[in-house]
């Protein structure tokens, strides 16, 4: 899939931090210009790293004042393609579900949460933070009519691959998962595993390497 | 930061990853053998990274009939540190925060959450999902009665950097980050950065890339 993509996750990632950070200053600061140094020490990255990445989105080398941060803040935009609306659609309305669809919602104007799908029928026909919620065997149907193309799932583990399959086969090209397993899905469709399990054990992992480490030096 | 540490993150998540494999092929399978090719399948990776991350945790090369899953599964949990308990508090009882104490509190028997915080009177002195929540003035002395090793962050934005230091200062030494912004901690300290805003962005930036390319096909 990698040699499909000229530009890498990491980079997208960090495209969208700069996007809201510049976004926030351009709210916020009187001061119209950054340096990438700034943009760096703000990400938690060098000043290298920010100018490969705005080379990118083709800003080649920062001026003696700095970027412009309107300018910046469009060319991100527009980079990661915040000209038309993106509709998406969310399965598993369990409490992370929930959580989700409450987190997202309102998030990004450009990002509409089109519909959320749950197979037990309790927790349907309803609407949860402004999201219509339908059974998860109309999500072909209710797909189509609103055009989704990206699809997050949180059903449990043992559910994860059928849906991933449903949501593609009704034209869904991007999926974020995160139910605790591995997911295939074919070539022109982009996934996005974010186990969060591995997240919190990887914490846990390093926090008790560290405080063995000062352990041992006292 | 990164000279502190021999393993690599990735190292760590792909091993946290092995592990709930093998816990689940320990648990249904009659075959107490597993070659790496098979390992590699089930998580969408290489047998030659597989057999990378196994020498990792002490095993060097896989026999003719394949490595033995009960003592791949002891390696894998003794390499992730799952010999004694890991206590862990959650910071912000938003939406996000209820789903992931509901998600993380019976998801593995040694990590331990021992308590959740939020400034809201309104949300503490209640028990959510078997976690006891206090009010986040009481953060450090209940921090220290537990000896809470690991902070899990759901406030907003503005309230994540004060929550951290005060993480910090109560002797946590990792952090799972979920507020949409960079956090700064000192050297001895772990942060995960889990920004599910870039995360969602990057899919659909890539299904839409994806997209756009089917449709130049057409």
């Amino acid at each position: 899939m990698a040699a499909q993509r000229k530009i890498s996750e990491r980079t997208v990632e960090r495209i969208s931090r700069y996007r809201r950070l510049l976004e926030s200053i351009h709210a916020t600061s009187d001061n119209p210009f950054i340096y990438s140094h700034e943009i760096a020490s703000l990400c938690g990255l060098t000043a290298a790293q920010v100018r490969r990445d705005l080379m990118t989105i083709g800003f080649s080398g920062s001026s003696a004042r700095g970027y412009e941060v309107a300018e910046l803040l469009r060319s991100a935009s527009s980079f990661l393609g915040f000209s038309h609306e993106r509709r998406m659609a969310l399965v598993g309305i369990g409490y992370l579900g929930r959580a989700l669809l409450d987190y997202f919602v309102d998030r990004n104007p450009l990002f509409k949460l089109c519909a959320a799908f749950d197979a037990d029928p309790g927790k349907v026909d309803r609407v949860i933070h402004g999201v219509r919620c339908y059974p998860v065997t109309q999500l072909k149907t209710v797909l189509a009519t609103h055009q989704v193309s990206t699809g997050i799932i949180t059903v449990p583990a043992d559910a994860a691959q059928n849906i991933a399959w449903e949501l593609v086969e009704a034209g869904v090209t991007g999926i974020l998962n995160f139910a605790p397993v591995q997911i295939r899905v074919p070539a022109n469709v982009f996934i996005e595993n974010l186990d969060l399990t591995s997240a919190l054990e990887k914490v846990a992992y390093f926090a008790g390497n560290f405080s063995d480490k000062e352990r041992t030096k006292k």
